[in-house]
This record gives structure tokens, C-alpha cells and sequence, in this order.
């Protein structure tokens, strides 16, 4: 099947023509970028070398829907919500990696992102890509919307606790760590290496526009489910989420009960791993992989429960995540062209 | 007045001797090693130059009792809790860096540190130097349990919200993150270069031995204050701990009267910096200092209080505070010796 | 074919078994640790994650070259020479990751590596797989001793050069630095985090074991060139080898002849990239990847040739290399299994 | 004395504000900013913490000079050029922290530098601050051009050598490596962490505006000095520089004799430390101090040495010595609010 990425220049695009470029049933058609335009990306990017393919186009919604079988849009938010619409309309299946499409309602995201919502009823048409929980509507879906990368880690991380009815409602509180790949390829202070090496800082408190992307899909789950807090953290590497999930146990529980919990929930995911009992994973372990690998405990002292989620945040948490989606819609193996080792160191 | 170190050849130790080498009123008389007597401290460390005063000597408690005024104890846990009888017995005041006499009860320490407790008569001696709120007992003591570095970070968040009642008892929950130094200068393969480096780690899940330590303080101010969930994260830098802290409030409150009630708290604290409501402290503006920098926000949806503390883990986390209790304990104005400007960037 | 990867459980063999799990024609056959017999690998790595075929065994050389074809050492120094002949004699194909069989002079190898060299008949058996300038004898080879990651660099760097005389043949020096990754997993102050991090060191001035490995193969180029200056520098990173390479011009160039000749030097190598005029490679830009990126400068005001070569060093410096001689000697496309993008950012 | 600096919200100008804060005989009167005029430092740096003196200053001249005892110039470069003579008029003392007052010859400054020199009978004035080799000079200066990093470590490396005549006078090179804090506080994609960190890259090859400055001072010491060949990399931490200097000994030496050489050319400097024969710095090791540690080493196969030298790029390559310079020009002693270790881990 033919692809075009639009908005090829970011970390997730660069990423996205990582795995597309080996992928035995995709291929890539076209490039797109709103300002560079006839540039070839090995100028941009080095890394990739010389690549004839690889030559940066406007993006013409009227070409790209001629050509492309499949769009990705790896855009700023606010981009996506415009261009959707008229990509969908012209008959291409679209997979959003921006924030524009998750958040089902339009007011909800726009107290959130401040930026005008998409038109509802190509909202109401996206598929949550959370692709171990949503499989049958990404199978039928023809537009999705790309989870982002600190509710990908969480929302793996809480999912048995709250299909299971084990929680009480208003005890989640999540305490997440970042890369600072997450914050793109932009550059500003607060990404600035003399600033943000050998720093940690917390950012956007109470305030991170992923807590409605969260909440919606844990009601979804659970509809008693009340108001999370959740912290981002800026950490000095590059890449890898962990998210360190807190929740009060309804009942005694043990790590083990849990664990083994855990492991059935997901004995069919490819690219979930459970850590045995004691065992907590680190992001380097999933380190330019599509896995999220989770670790969890249960504390006899305070009845409380501790998972810990670890993902990169540019492979599970956008492209990587993004291309299974592509394969499952597509309804080839939901793992072609992701079956790598991490890279380790 | 005189001082000896006891553990120079550790991290600890060493930023003892950055502060008191022009410390006006103390003189590093001698410094000591279990197991480098005679070696010149330049060898091990080049970085504090030749200086013929830096020649370690063996542990010989009748030559430091004869002496030194004051001996300051760096070394590993299990060490002080011999040491330090001898040298009180010997008539010498001792600040101890290391956790042995920071737990009133001798089971409790033994559970947790798994290693045989200080005798109980010289336990009940020594005074916990959390030098902000034990102002008092530091300036009567002979012997001083200098707090562990999460605890300092952790405490100085919890305080104001502990000791004023704001908070459900059973509802507190820390997640720190500590830089590599913590770990000491003891190699291993968890803080090997090539696995530590871009890299989180949690570790030592609900079993931190400096849980009992923040309970018990906790537990002097408030009695009702239930066991804790308290997290530590390894992140590949080396210097700083950030303690995000999230407690329930028992009633509706607003960030701008937490912050309020911090600055009171803390008006008489030259070393407590409190952020204006809306910005939170990260750990490199406190690097090499012995500042803890707070910041605080009440979220309205979930009725959550969040502290975010943060120190320099060698410093007020260890040898700056030290130093802070001497100055105390001596008589002598609290900032003498650290009075200087975080280095940034 | 079958493989055999003795040492998998350094960083070079953990990186061996992320080539070769998706390798076409390759399967591993079996793993061996000199102590750890009986263990899964996964618990060493959490990242490779359960697998069943990754238990490792211990070292029995019958058992090995009853069942592999080919049999890749990744173990320290001293270690290849002593099992390396058993193994050839059991008519296996050997790929030694180690410097054991890489000079062809024992008594070189023993002044600068301090052991015992492997005996000489089997010493002049081994190929020196520079993968792009032996190709023909490593297409014959029965064992091939696999360059050491920083010749690697310099050497693919300096042979359009020194192939065709265009430089004094005793004004090349090489400042080249290093990602602590190289040092291995075998833990040490010098690779402690705090020791390391934010920090350059230069090591082994004037004595590194990779100078006389440089100098042979320079000298097969070239026999009139003089000793080499060489100096290696550890970088506060995981993975990359930058090598900075001077030598002063016979007579007067161009920037833009050597590129030139660079380009055509390595027209057929699918590994060697060039940089445009202006341009140099960081190393970031070959992460997790089999390539070699060169820049070069010609400086009119001192005459001298500045060479910029990067590689990473567990890949086109050990692993990836390793497999690129396999796929060479073995008669298959030299890059299969190795096409892959580097992982940026 | 009273103290302006202009520039303050650059690296090089709050590092000012942390020595001269406890300096006992210099006091900040004022600072200034292009730019922002009114703003509190410390909503800029919330390391200084809350600090009435430290509201920024537009720069009026007229008010500064009829005010300021000295004036620090922590300006990019084209600013002094401008604004120096207009102070120098008003008949203040200034200290240049930038390169526009470092090379005497205009003409030569415009080539590198690409802007417009400075007037030449106020370049004229200007003493070259290399502090520990000028101070007769800077004893009587008026107006000093603090040297830049690179030509601080670089030149403190090379002086016994050149001014001893031991070196061939084409046989220069240097291979410098640098911290990012070297490129400032202006926000780019080269300084973008995601860019910069686990990466070294190489930049303004055979183009950076300090050899011009290195060369004239090697000039100085010995007419008979050719060009010299100096490469600059960036290196993935905050602080410090490595020059590692290369050059080929007129006769034969040995490492012993050039140890000594080093100690008795700096036997009353305080901030130069050699290294023992055998030992070299690390950039660690004078981390937030004002020392460069130089070690050296002669090889006997190539008839070259090599010197190591190392400093903090804002302390000694910047800020340290300004103060350094001050304290000269103002006949104090040399290390006054210089005095204290460097931080270490």
C-alpha cells in the first residue's frame, strides 16, 4: 500500500519512515512539509542519507488523496483537525498522531488545548488507537487517532486494575517521567541543553492537556472512575516514559495475585512484557522498541498498589504505536516490520 | 574548633571538606580512612589539588577523641553505630551522616537497614538534624543523627501541611528522583555508566530504609499521619533530588494560600526558598548549594495538594546540612560556611 | 548456518544477538558464558525479554564444533587466543570480536596487550576484517579477526590517503573519542556514573593496544609510514566513536578534491558515507547503526588535512561489523540483516 | 569599588554575579540588560533566589560611568566594539568578556569575526587578559580584553613550550573539546538537547574565531610560529574544556623533564596544578573553580608531546578569570572570592 506522511521534519515523522522503510507491505509514496518544499530530507536529517525517494512536497490534499492508500500526519496540534477532514473526505484512511482526534468531545479539548476543536462529526469517526485494548474497531476504522505518549504508558499500566473493578475511583495519581524528545524537535529554553541537563523539572502541573485522554479512556473502562492527577516530569536523556502509577486496592491483594493478574490480561500482546514479581522495569529496556514492558507491586503497609509502565516515547508512544495501528487496520500482523530487540546500551 | 572526618574517601566526605576549608571558625585537623592510612586524599581525588594537611589516617578513637572537637562521621551504615559510642564516650561532639542513629527504635532500624542497631543509651542521645525544625535540641546536642537526603527533601515538603492538619492522614504519597551520587562511589553495575545513562530506574519498592525515618518524624508532628508510599527513581545525572509529594487535602483550599502558608513557615529559614504560585522548583537551581526550593498546587478537580522539593542530594541532602547543624550546635550564625550562590548552568 | 556466540553476555554479544534474530540465513544455535551456565539471558538483559533459545551454556568445545558452522567470540583479551585454535581445529569457522588475532607479530601483541600471544601458525590464518578494504580475503577466510572499534574509524578514514601517498608519512595524528559503552560491562570507578558523567577524560596517552593494529594495516598500505600519534578520550555518552584525524598535505588540495576522492574510494560501499563540502558527521547521526560517516577538510593556510570519521562503536566497531564479515565470507549480501536506519534523535 | 555588569543575563554574566556576591572588596552596584529592562534577575535565574539588588538596568552610559568604579562586559560579540570606548571616555575600567577587544590587529578581527572592529586607538589600550602570563600589564591596565575559553586552555597549555623554544614551529594542533554552556544562553537546534545529547559533534572547522587570538599570543612568545591547526567539538555536557595539544619536540625530551618544565614556569601560579608524569586531567576536576590542570607526556616513538589542559569554559575560561583580572588590575591579592574547591562529583 502507498503512504504519505505529512509533517515528515519532526521526531515522530523521521521515526515513522524508520519503520516504514523496511516494511515488507507498505511503501512510502510521498513526504510532506507545510514549509520545505522540494528540500531533501538527508539535509534536514543526516542520519538517513542520501535517498533519492525522500524529497520533501507541499502538501496538496487533492494529490496526496489521489496517490496515498494510507496518511500519516505526524503535525503540530491544531494542524490535523483542518486537514483530516478533507483527507477523509477525498476516500484516504488517516492516522493522526497529533492530540486533535482522541478527545471525543470538542469542548473537552478545547478547555485543554486551546485551540478550536475538529468538526464533530469526523470526531465522532476516529478510533482510539490504543491498539492492545481497541482492536476491533482499529480493524474497521478509517481514521485513528494515535494515542499519545504518556497515555499509552498509562493507560497499559491501569488497564486490568480498572477493567477489574480493583481500584477504589479517586485514588489514581500518576507521576510520569519524559525524554525530552517528547517536547519535539522545537527549539526553546526549556529544552536547551545547558538548562535541562543535569536537571529535572515538572512541568504543566495539574494542567497537561494528556489527563482528558486518560480520563476518557478509564470511563470508558470504568465509569466510576473519578478525576486523576497526573505530573509530568522533564528527565535529562532523550528518550523513554516511565510512568509510576499510584491507587488504593479495594481489597487485600498480594504482587503476586497482581502479576499473574497482569500477565493474563495481556498473554495475547505482542509488545507487552510483565515483569515477575519484584522486578520493575527501566526505559532503557525498551529503548527504540515498540514494547512497553510494566512492572507491579502491591504494598501490605498502606494497601496501596505501584505500577511502573516504561515505553520510548517516540516508538510505543507515537510511531511505533502508529504503524501497528496501520497493520491491524490493514489486517496484515500486527507486529510486521516492529519485531526488533531494543537497543541495549 | 578542631574537627576530624571519619569516611573521608566518600562522596559525602569529600564535599565535607569543600565546605570547611574556608569555614572561619572550623579547621579540618584530620581526616580518616579504614583503609587508606597515609595516602594523600589528592590521589584518590585530584580535583582538591596537593594540600599536605590531606593525608588520611587510620580510625584511632583515642588520638581523635584527644583531639578534635567535633568529629563528623561519612561512612556506610553499620560503621557509626560503633564508632560513634567511643567517640561520645570520648567526650567529643559527632555529627553522623550515615542513617544509624536517625531511628529512635532499635527494631525498627534493624528491620529496615537489616544490620544490628547502635546501643540504645547513645540513641536516645542523639538528636535528629533536620535543621529547620529542631532548631532547639540541634543547639543543646552532643550528638547529631544528620538526616538522609530524601527525607530532607521530603520533610521540608510535608511539614507546613503535617503540622497545620491540612491533610488525610492515609493519603500520602512521595516519588522521588534522585541523581547517581546518592549511590555513593561504591561500583556497580546500577550505577555503571552505559545502564545508568539515558535511563529512569525505580528502585527499592516499597522498601526504602528512609521510609521509617520520614514516619517517624511525621509522626512527631502529627500523631494520626498513617504509613506512607514513598518511591525512588534513579535519573541519569549526578547531582539533585526532586520529591513530587501528593497528599489529600481534608478541606478546599487554593494554591495561592498554600503558598502563603509556606512562606510563613518558612520566613525565618534562610535556606527554604518558596516559588510563587504557578512556578515549581527543578533541581539544577539548587546544584552545589544548600537551598530546598518548594513549590505547591492545590488542584480544585481532585481536591489534591502537590509539593514539589527539591535539593542538592550532597549538600542540604548530606554535608551542607551538616555543616548547618555545626554552625547551630556550635552557636554560631547557621549560614556560616554556605553562604553562596547555586552554580548555574 | 548455524551460530555460536561465546561471551554473549558483554555488550558486544548481547549486540551480536540483536543482528542476528531477524538475520535471513543465520540462526543462533546456542549461547556461552564462561559462568553463568544454565542462565537465561533475559535475566542478565531484561530487554531481549523471555525467550526460550536464550539460556546460556557453558564453554564446551566439542559440543560447539559438533553442531555450529560459525562461532563468534566476544570475550576479553587472552580469551580468543586460547580457545580460537581448539576451535579451528574442530573446523568451525571462527569471527573473533577480540584483539587476540589482529597482529600479526606476537611479540607486538604482547608489549601492548601484556598477554600471551596465540600461536603462530594459527595467527597467520586470521584475516583482518576491515570489511571495505580486505573483501577478497575475507570471501576465503576461515577466521577472521574483527577490527577493534577505534581502527575501524581511523582506518576507514585514512586510507584514501595514505592508499594513494597523499600524505607526510609522519604527520598523522589521531585524537579520537569515545562513548563509555566501549569499556564494556565490566564495572570500574572510570565507568561509575558520577566519575563520568559531565566530564572528558584522556586515557592510556601513548599506550593504547589499538596503535599497533592502526600501524600494521597502514603499513600493508604503505610502508614508508612512521609511527602514529594516537589518543583516545572518554565522552560522558553511551554509544559513538568520533576519530579527528590530522596529517599534513604532500601538496597543495582542495576540499573539494578530497571529497572527491572519498566518494570514489568508497563508491561500492554500502556502508561508507560521505559528506558533502562544509560538511562532518556528529556520531549521533550512525546511532544503533552499521555505518561509517566521513568528512574531510583541506586547510590552506597550514596545509593540513583534517579527517572526521564516525562510527558506533558496538555496531560498525564490533557487532555489525562481525556480521558484515559473516554475510562476506559466507557469500551473501554484505548488508543483510544490517539494513537499517540509524535511530535518531 | 563598584561594580556594573552589562550583559547579566547571560552565562558568563550571572557566573560574574555568583563570585563577585561574596567578594569581599567589589560590590555589585548595578546590571544591566539590552533588553529587559525592570525585570528581576532572579525571574530569569530562579537559582539567585529572591534579590532587591538584582532588578536589571537598561544600559545608560552616562549613568554607569558616573556611578561604576569597573564595568564587566558580558555582551555577544559587536557590543563592546561599541560600547567600550564610550565607558573608557566616561573613565571607568572595563573588563571584556567578549572577543571584540582581544586582537590588536582590526583587520584580522573583522576576517574571523565577520563585523566591524573596534576603533583602533581604543584597541590599542586594550591588555590582553591571560592573567597568569600578562599581570605586569594588566597591573596598569585601564581596559582588559579577558581572553576566551578555548585560547585560555590552549594557551596556558602551550606557553612553557613556545616560550622555551622546545616545539617545531609548524607542528601545532589542537583538538578542543567543549561543554555546551560554551555557545550561551540563545536557544538553536546545535544546542537542542535531543540534538546534542549522546552526540559529539564537530563545528567551524578550521574557521573558529579563536585561532586568530591563539596565534597572535604564540606570536608574542616566539615570532617564529606558523599556523596553527585547532578543531573545536561539542561535547554532550554543561561545563568544561579539554584542549588536547599536539606538537613535535625539537630535540628528544622525556616526560619527566617537561613535568618539571610545567611546575617551574607555574610555580607561582595558584590556579595552574600540573599533573604528576603519568597522570592527566579530566574536565571534572576543576569544575566550578578557576584552575587549569595541565598534564603533559612526551612519546618516545614519535618524538611528540602531547599536553592536557583542562578548565571550567565560564569559570577560568570566562567569569574566574575576569575577577582574576580584577583583582590584578586593582592590586589585591590574585585569588581573592576565588578561593574554594572545585565541585566534585
Amino acid at each position: 500500500m502507498k503512504i504519505a506522511v505529512i509533517g515528515a521534519t519532526g521526531y515522530g515523522g523521521v521515526e515513522l519512515l524508520r519503520f516504514l522503510q523496511h516494511h515488507p507491505y507498505a511503501e512510502v509514496h510521498s513526504i510532506h512539509s507545510s514549509s520545505q518544499d522540494g528540500i531533501s530530507l538527508s539535509e534536514i536529517y543526516p542520519h538517513i542519507g542520501q535517498n533519492e525517494a525522500m524529497i520533501l512536497e507541499s502538501i496538496d490534499v487533492e494529490q496526496i488523496t489521489a496517490t496515498a492508500d494510507v496518511v500519516f500526519l505526524a503535525t503540530p496540534p491544531g494542524v490535523s483537525s483542518q486537514l483530516t477532514p478533507l483527507l477523509m473526505d477525498g476516500g484516504v484512511k488517516v492516522i493522526d498522531l497529533s492530540g486533535d482526534f482522541r478527545i471525543k468531545d470538542g469542548r473537552i479539548y478545547e478547555a485543554w488545548y486551546k485551540k478550536t476543536a475538529a468538526p464533530n462529526r469526523y470526531l465522532q469517526k476516529a478510533v482510539y488507537g490504543l491498539a492492545e485494548w481497541n482492536k476491533k474497531e482499529i480493524e474497521d476504522a478509517v481514521m485513528i487517532a494515535n494515542p499519545g505518549c504518556y497515555p499509552t504508558a498509562t493507560l497499559l499500566g491501569l488497564a486490568p486494575l480498572v477493567q477489574n473493578d480493583l481500584i477504589k475511583e479517586d485514588s489514581i495519581i500518576i507521576d510520569a517521567k519524559s525524554g525530552v524528545s517528547g517536547a519535539g524537535r522545537h527549539v526553546s529554553l526549556s529544552t536547551h541543553f545547558s538548562e535541562t541537563n543535569e536537571n529535572v523539572k515538572i512541568y504543566k502541573v495539574n494542567e497537561h492537556q494528556h489527563i482528558p485522554e486518560i480520563e476518557q479512556m478509564l470511563w470508558n473502562w470504568n465509569e466510576q472512575i473519578k478525576p486523576i492527577t497526573f505530573s509530568t516530569h522533564l528527565i535529562p536523556m532523550t528518550r523513554g516514559i516511565m510512568a509510576t502509577i499510584y491507587s488504593q486496592a479495594k481489597k487485600e491483594l498480594s504482587t503476586e495475585m497482581l502479576v499473574d493478574l497482569y500477565k493474563t490480561s495481556y498473554e495475547d500482546s505482542k509488545f507487552v512484557r510483565i515483569c515477575e514479581p519484584g522486578n520493575y522495569p527501566s526505559t532503557k529496556e525498551v529503548y527504540g522498541s515498540n514494547y512497553c514492558d510494566i512492572g507491579v507491586a502491591y504494598d501490605e503497609r498502606t494497601g496501596r498498589i505501584t505500577v511502573v509502565s516504561v515505553i520510548d516515547n517516540l516508538v510505543k508512544g507515537a510511531a511505533g504505536q502508529a504503524i501497528q495501528n496501520l497493520n491491524i487496520m490493514m489486517g496484515i500482523e500486527e507486529d510486521t516490520g516492529l519485531q526488533f530487540m531494543p537497543i541495549y546500551p
